[in-house]
């Protein structure tokens, strides 16, 4: 892996300050300025527009023949949530769960609205998964959403809501919630493709060079499909939960759809168990791979060794300088080494040498080391 | 493993453009060019004709003597999508997992109609393991079968359709959709029977020759069997669920044959965990196998090494060429590495070395390591 | 492990073949001839005689004052199974059950009879594991058993039927189908107890002399556990399902003794777990003694490598030839190699060999190598 | 772990002989002479007295204002036995459980008694886990409890029965049973205290002097934890089903005290769960130090050849004979290895050597080898 | 990890005293003396006092439009806990659940108060973790808290209540305890988050210096999250019992609250399996680190030693002193060792020493060993 690849997102989650009052609006220096957008549909109308803020804003969603699309990003004004609170009577532990941006996807009913949160997980440009919240509060004719980056992976329901294709201007508000469900959970399948692939890639690489980048690869991804494992469960729940429930603000047409997310959902399980299982299997394989080739440098070292230090050490012997003087005439008398004065010494060392040699050979040869 | 078994299928699955209109019919440019055969039979009759599309069908199959088989091979053809919907009255989201073949097997009830999905798994001639889709819509005396390749392992029940063998002319319409499905479960033995084998076979290598391409294999097995197993779970839901239907659609009698398929489901299920078992511990053994195989170079090194190396140090010590002029004569002295010049020196020292050999032989038979 | 221990079970399952009709029956060129007793029995009387074939038995079987019990071993007779058909009016789908050898325990009602089966495991002379099948119908005084080779465990059972010892005369054709089953359970646990005394002798080994037949000595019996668990799983649940029946066929007073039994299936599974986690435990320790034992060999060559490697250097340096002619006389002048023609310099320098090896020896024996 | 320590308890269980009668009593020839004392008590009064055999007890306890206590040690007498089935009706089922003692805890209610096991684990004096089952019947004024053994744990409750301290002779016959059942969990408690100690000691040797102990001493405790959790799950079933039932012989004061010592069942699961993760990491942690300090063994010995080696080799160079004779002169030319007779060749060798040493040295340095 | 990091909390749990009588209060030599706070307040109202005994407390406490919380600090008292039993009528088994502090997470309903359980953890200033249980008794107007230490975490809570901030003097004791209990949960989120941030570090040293205080500072991680996973399921229990209750104690605005609390024991669970596997994937990178530096090592020794060894067997060679006086003159004759005595054969050694150093580094080149 590329040192660039090895980047923790650092703080992940808005963690609750131990000891705050419940219902508190979490706002931090890092919080992004609001930017709001206001959509206005029905079959056959289209209307976007960018709006500063939501006061009064309850006012002008009367009119029953459109349903409306409030669509927030950025959540850096309290007095944005006390409008919420005051003129849409939203329970102040929701807004605490829009803001601390770590909450599991869930649904809930509260009579006048229902509440939601989708997680969207979605690789950027350098490949690393964002791993961002939507909330959702759904009234009668009216959606909010709520996310607290400006990125997002939207844009198509965007467009199909502004070219009107499908369903979409037609189903109601409860059907765009579904929608954009949905979509976050098309993506999943997205990020689940681009994983799988890079684990064939990794598997390729397994059987032309592996290395020890092959640990960590897939190691990262097996992270990644422990993140989505965390987020699909609790999604394939909130969709039963929809599926189940009888709120009104929930169209029956609508359910039909949400079956179908639902079955996404298991199917998402699936595949990331199915991965699981084959990261799991590339690191064994990787390990196993590992115990091999040690076992290929002992074998050379082993063969190479066995062969040479004992030959060295008869060569060791005949480099020694045992000699006896002659007393009378001070010459270097033969007896004591006789080997070395023999005619054919060496050539009868040499020879026993490469026997040496040879049944060493045939020895490891024998044991299949040069397979 | 041979580098030629080594493949994967690419593109495994035709995976959801992330935010298209959810019932959209999904047809790519490698989509076959649809293929239909209309079967009509009944407790005394059979015909089989290629027919070029299903517009009109409907007129023609009304005659309540007779059931019949719409078997549709490929998915290039929008109109004929179309003509289910206009015609048949099929539901949107379910021509959308038609042709998305990605689905895990399930069953649904639409009133006039029932819906189900199975998964054909099957070795191919290469021995790869094919993971197709077959669906079912199931009206009072029609049964439709989509599989969008040419290729199936349903053969054996086309035959026995034409012999009019048991009861499958007789038993109505949903008597073949199970007799269908119960083919395919029964493929699910045959694989798995192969798998068996295959591990068998593995196995004796491992007690043979064990060699790298064991881990290779079993992995490829251990793989195949994750994925039979992601169909076997659901498959055995979806005939749990047409088991406690009460859709008219199911006949009675068939009923007491699905119960069967049902035990056949958990039977597969059962083999599977067996044998993913099995794998696991043959992997374990093979790395057990590495580990001692590792220990015995070791050993072989150690024990050479130990010997000869020591040995070598006393013979490089008596070639060292330790000396002294004897200033006078310029004779060399002897006295400075007085064992070099005493009588039976050489012989001394070869005795030495003999003994530290054998010393150490005795150690390392002690220690055990020559068995 | 001996080789000889080493073997598959070849084509342990009749899996069925794809394709072939629900309902037939099954018989290979490797099917025995039957061989049938019929056993007539009550509280005071009991005979055993050996029948040809079933045709006509049913008329036979009339008298309310016996029992009945017709032992059928070895399936090559399609006319028995057409008998049973005709005369007992026995579902087709059953005559495969028993005929194909791979079923789970199971219990099924089919109102005038009831189909049950068992599996059989026990140890051959040799000690390897069977896994054979009896199946049962049980009609309210008749008791049919099925199985399709000669050799079994039911002798005790014969034998107490003989004697007339205990319930088994009395309880009805319920109280003997029920006394087979449990008889087989009570097998199970022989089985058990020759296992777990294997592991006792395995463990032994290992704190003896762990070789490699440890490994897979362990892994044949963690997979004859496995085998096990797949028989006592579905065993409880079939005894389960007997308890909770309101079959008129199961006589109240043998329920007590079936809560006796599902006991038993309980403590099978209880124990298989038990010793998997033990096998599991031996493969960890045996793993973890090659591990050391490695290292123990590693620190031997080490020690001795790092102790003479360097004094074999030294060594080599004084047996280097250099040296200088002197220009006039041609002699050989000292000065190049000063050390050589020092007076003490053999001795200086076995000295400094003798004190690098005592630091090496000091620091190993600080690192803790020579314990 | 020191050899004495290694000791399995052959033959852990009264396995049933395969194929005897059910409701057989069990005993071979260890079984040990029935040791029978029976209590007598209420408020006020206390008296214990040994008794020879139970023929006949039944008259005697019939006085309602006293309780009394049964309590049989020792099973070598039939006629025991079949006193119970005659003068108290014992199923004869239960009489086998009593007498075969590897039963699971449970609870079973008769009608005119309840039947009950536990299992007492206590660890003896050489630290060995003893596992011995403790049979209850209970009947409206006496409690019968029976042990195979004659030493157990229940010192504590006798004395607390002698004293009167608290509920215990308040309570009744199913508070003695509920006491006798808590302090047998209670001493769970004081196992897996010694457990965890002894676990938190290993720890402590994992980061002195690990050495292969470790292993043998943890896989131990392992075992001996699977032991406990064999036992603790079906007691809390156990407490659970006396907790729920209706019976009248279980007083509703005592539930109170039942529902304690079923919480005191879940927090032993739990422990053990916990005492298991920590055996398993333990494990862990000591082979990822043997693999350590195989890497440190392997250090030293590269880093000790890998500079010697090659120095070694040059030493070697410059003791090659090589020479030419001067073909008039005889005498041996210097021009074939010329650095040989070169003025400061030694100098120049022994320098070039230090300075592949100190290359070395700084290339292993980098590496991190030296830390 | 640093020595003063590896300390045990030696006796974690006070376990109980096998045989003692049940409902025991349980002060040992070492328990604190009591230190009671008596907190009176209102909406309006806030008034904190030290009480030295809760004896007549009782009659201080009738006033109806106070709240009040007993907070009790410390057990060495057995007058305090008498005077519980006589005055408030508190059951004795709870008494002894309190003092006992190895309790799991509960809530009981007695009637007239309600009793529940919360394990407080927190770290030390050293970065330990604490594990200590916070008891609460919730009459309608008084909540009594127990812990055994003065040490805990909730001051935030003190403050808030004398702030009067939020909902916490408003909603009545039952909103207290909330407050308490999902103060303690915070707690365990800001626990995680520092261990989350450690393990971030421990993957920054894996990509840099890994070294074996990895393997110990991982483990202690998982060891810590095995305990506060052992906290987490009961306590999750434990809200969704008090969600679920109709107890009269808890007010209906309470439960809004705690139904938010529960979803946060659901997070706490999900994060520490999160981070669980992120701990096993670090020890998994760990070992793979260790096997391929291992690898590295042994690649270096390996080719060293393969090219200089045999290098050093040819320089051995031609160190021998294999010669032939002439029987004439007695000079020495070169025809024995040939080579030595060739005009270029010390050229012609060096460049086959040369060839063969350059085959061997070609040969491990290819091999892939230099990368």
């Amino acid at each position: 892996m590329s040192k660039s690849k090895h980047k923790h997102h650092k703080h992940r989650y808005a963690l609750p300050s131990p000891g705050s009052s419940p219902g508190t609006v979490y706002i931090d220096e890092n919080s992004l300025a609001p930017h709001i957008n206001l959509y206005t549909y029905n079959e056959g109308y289209y209307k976007v527009e960018h709006i500063e803020n939501i006061e009064g804003l309850k006012q002008r969603l009367t009119d029953k023949i459109y349903n409306y699309w409030v669509e927030i990003k950025g959540f850096n004004s309290l007095s944005m949530f006390d409008t919420l609170t005051k003129d849409w009577n939203i329970n102040k532990l929701i807004l605490e769960d829009i803001t601390r941006t770590y909450q599991r996807p869930k649904y809930e009913e509260y009579g006048a609205y229902d509440f939601a949160i989708s997680r969207m997980l979605f690789l950027d440009e350098e490949n690393v998964l964002e791993n961002e919240q939507l909330s959702f509060i759904l009234t009668s004719n009216v959606l909010f959403t709520f996310q607290d980056k400006y990125a997002d992976c939207l844009d198509p329901i965007r467009n199909r809501l502004e070219i009107g294709k499908g369903n979409i201007r037609i189903g109601g508000s409860s059907y765009l919630m579904y929608a954009l469900m949905d979509m976050i959970i098309d993506e999943y399948f997205a990020v689940l493709g681009n994983w799988s692939e890079q684990l064939d890639l990794i598997e390729d690489r397994l059987f032309e060079k592996p290395d020890k980048s092959i640990m960590f690869d897939t190691q990262l991804i097996k992270r990644n499909l422990i993140t989505l494992r965390r987020v699909a469960w609790p999604e394939r729940d909130k969709m039963n939960d929809i599926l189940r429930t009888d709120s009104p603000l929930i169209g029956e047409s609508t359910k039909v759809y949400l079956r179908d997310a639902y079955d996404h959902c298991i199917q998402i399980i699936d595949m990331v168990e199915s991965l699981k299982e084959i990261s799991a299997s590339n690191i064994d394989m990787y390990l196993s791979i590992i115990s091999n080739r040690m076992n290929e440098i002992m074998k050379v070292l082993t063969i190479i060794s066995s062969i040479f230090i004992p030959l060295t050490f008869i060569a060791g012997i005949y480099g020694m300088n045992f000699s006896r003087e002659d007393p009378i005439t001070g010459k270097i008398l033969p007896q004591n080494m006789p080997e070395l004065y023999q005619e054919h010494g060496y050539l009868y060392t040499m020879i026993v040498m490469g026997l040496i040699a040879v049944v060493q050979v045939i020895y490891f040869w024998r044991k299949g080391w040069f397979k």
